[in-house]
């Protein structure tokens, strides 16, 4: 007997199973893995796939002009908000059977479960299958449509190539115009979640199924370029010389130093350098460093640029060296939101299964939801930590344990507690 | 009227100029330099018209195992040493008139100046063209095999590649046996001296005629490879890491502040260094170094390898890295003889010439030869530095004056002053 709270609500574990087997066909390799980059035939059999799926469980189906598919299940209260959940039906090239894939039939299964149940929710409850997630044309293309932050500019310039990304538009009857028109009013969201598998090791070695995503880094990249003077290297001596690499050599030990004693909550790394001219004779003339840095927190997040930014300033000062700061690329903090980890954490407890709180490694859609909305993630084991190839594996239980997760957290988002309750 | 000792000695600046001129022309190339690599048809007509000069001049002519061509001013003392002029008539590629052939044309002008005076010296004098100084086919070849240096095993893997060697030898008529057999008694050899352009703008910068090369420094080249572990950049802690960048960053710190406060007569350059794998978001698991250092005298340059060496080992060990260090080469510091200074400063002084006295950056025949007698060069200035190219240029006097200096000093080194002279 179904509770009326939906509390013993349970995902149909043959037919999310029956789904997934029939999904990883499309676009399936001979090594086990599905191989379906945005907007590629393989991509869009599998979007008419859960088209078809959709509709014929009865619920509504809408494509919005960034090509993100939703299945919804109304609640019949007029403007009533969407609480999305999803993911992504996209792969990297050769990628494998579960990331994404699995958040959204998990999602289509609890409207499924919801809608069988006859449970009456204060949200319209929406499956979605955003657009591009793996950024083959695009970067988060679907959700950063939602969110209204692209720009024409943008799109004329897409990370795939201008070519292959207006093919792939044609392909799916997209436009840049309708793209730019898929904003949709953060009011109108009720919070976004989405179940992914962990892409590393972290549930596995500590044995919990269920991670709680505490949030999604801040990540930026700097190319640091100082520069000095080319000199002969047997004839001026060290004083006289405006050497590159003693800079960059400053510097690199310096983001040790800062992060060691300021900002040991934060990550830093100086994973490459190069000296031009870049001769065993020549003082080298100038040093291009390659930085990044990671936060999980915006205010943190800011605060360490300038402190490594500011540090790369005093450092190319200290050897009479110019620096030119390049500035490649930021994304900013997501935080998960603390109502809708709390709802995970509720919800795996109810059904008795350990959890982990611990930051995703990798980007997700739900760091752009992140700033519309209450958005969370439910983290399930990766067998060695596989991801983005055809070894990708999740044990069933996992991602049954998963479904039912978002599931129940579903339902607790939907029906937020009320005091005393 | 010509004195007995000599000292009013002048080489015939017409007939020097006229051989320039008539030698220019082999290999000559459009743009006014000349294209003559060692052993090359255009070289081997430079070399058989420097036979022809000698053999009409009535000097002795001799060719060794490896190709070097003397003229020889016999002084009629049985088993008397030879006092050697020379350098080389090879070019780089594409190179200029100048470097190397002026130092040979000065040479044979000093020896038909003693002779038509009909000065008698206690030595033979002898004007020698090296065989590849430039290392087209192999690295210092003719002065490397008169100071029999050379095994079998270098010579079947010489530097400009094996096929090219053996072309080169066959077409000047020498065999890797002829080239082993080439070595001389260095009990038979009284001095070498060298004019040479200098292939830098010191003296022009100075303004003085004159350099007075105090040595060629020795230099080493390593690569050092710092090894970590390679780890996600956004997972690992800086302290748990083991970061290569961070060992060859503070290296390459060291190397300035050992060099300031302990080696200022020396010089050293970190000119390269390479991260492995190299990302942003991986830690740097390898870091690879190319680290040359120089030092005009040998107890100094053992001294500075051992220094730099040992910090090497001890800031890897500080970051918890491996160490490999890859020897590349080395050449040993080359001080030219007291006594061939003397007697080039002595020289310029009686022809009312400046000098400035200076290392040499370049290597040169002379270092080779500074193991086996006294040895010393003569620079003359290079107008705007230039150097291996068509451009090269040094005015006419400053060349005729170099090639007083040589003969005078020739003559002061063949004649060593007596105590109370």
């Amino acid at each position: 007997m179904i509770q009326s709270d939906g509390s013993a609500l349970r995902i149909n574990e043959r037919r999310l199973q029956g789904d997934f087997d029939e999904l990883s066909l499309k676009g399936a390799t001979a090594d086990g893995g599905v191989n379906r980059p945005a907007l590629s035939p393989a991509h869009l059999e599998a979007r008419d796939w859960f088209r078809r799926k959709a509709t014929q469980a009865g619920l509504e189906f809408h494509q919005d002009g960034a090509g993100n598919h939703s299945a919804i299940l109304r609640c019949g209260v007029p403007d009533a908000p969407a609480l999305l959940l999803g993911s992504h039906l996209d792969s990297v090239p050769n990628g494998g059977r579960f990331d994404g894939a699995l958040g959204v039939l998990a999602a289509l299964e609890a409207l499924r479960c919801v809608q069988e149940a006859g449970l009456r929710l204060p949200v319209d409850l929406e499956a979605i299958d955003f657009t591009d997630e793996e950024g083959t044309l695009a970067s988060f293309l679907g959700s950063f449509a939602l969110a209204g932050r692209l720009t024409l500019d943008e799109l004329m310039a897409p990370r795939g190539g201008r070519q292959a990304f207006e093919a792939g538009l044609e392909r799916a009857g997209l436009s840049r115009e309708s793209i730019l028109a898929a904003r949709r009013d953060p009011r109108s969201l009720a919070g976004y979640l989405e179940l992914h598998i962990e892409q590393g090791k972290r549930l596995e070695q500590a044995g919990r199924p269920i991670g709680i995503v505490s949030g999604i880094p801040g990540i930026a990249f700097y190319h640091l370029i100082f520069t000095g003077r080319a000199d002969h290297a047997g004839t001026v001596s060290m004083q006289e010389r405006l050497d590159a690499a003693q800079g960059a050599s400053a510097f690199t030990l310096a983001v040790r130093e800062i992060l060691v004693d300021l900002f040991s909550d934060c990550f830093a790394n100086v994973g490459q350098v190069r000296y031009e001219p870049g001769a065993f004779n020549i003082v080298p003339e100038k040093a291009i460093l390659s930085l990044e840095f990671r936060s999980l927190e915006s205010e943190r997040f800011q605060k360490l640029e300038q402190a490594l930014l500011h540090r790369a300033r005093l450092e190319a000062e200290r050897f009479g060296l110019g620096l030119n700061i390049e500035f490649l690329g930021k994304h900013e903090p997501a935080p998960m939101s603390r109502l809708a980890q709390d709802a995970i954490a509720d919800a795996a407890a109810q059904l008795g299964l350990e959890t982990l709180t611990l930051p995703s490694r990798a980007g997700h859609d739900a760091q752009i939801m992140a700033g519309l909305c209450p958005a969370g993630m439910i983290f399930i084991p990766s067998v060695g930590g596989a991801s983005h190839s055809a070894q990708e594996l999740t044990p069933w239980q996992d991602c049954v344990n998963g479904a039912n997760v978002l599931l129940q957290a579903a339902l607790r988002l939907a029906n937020p507690p009320r005091a005393g309750s």
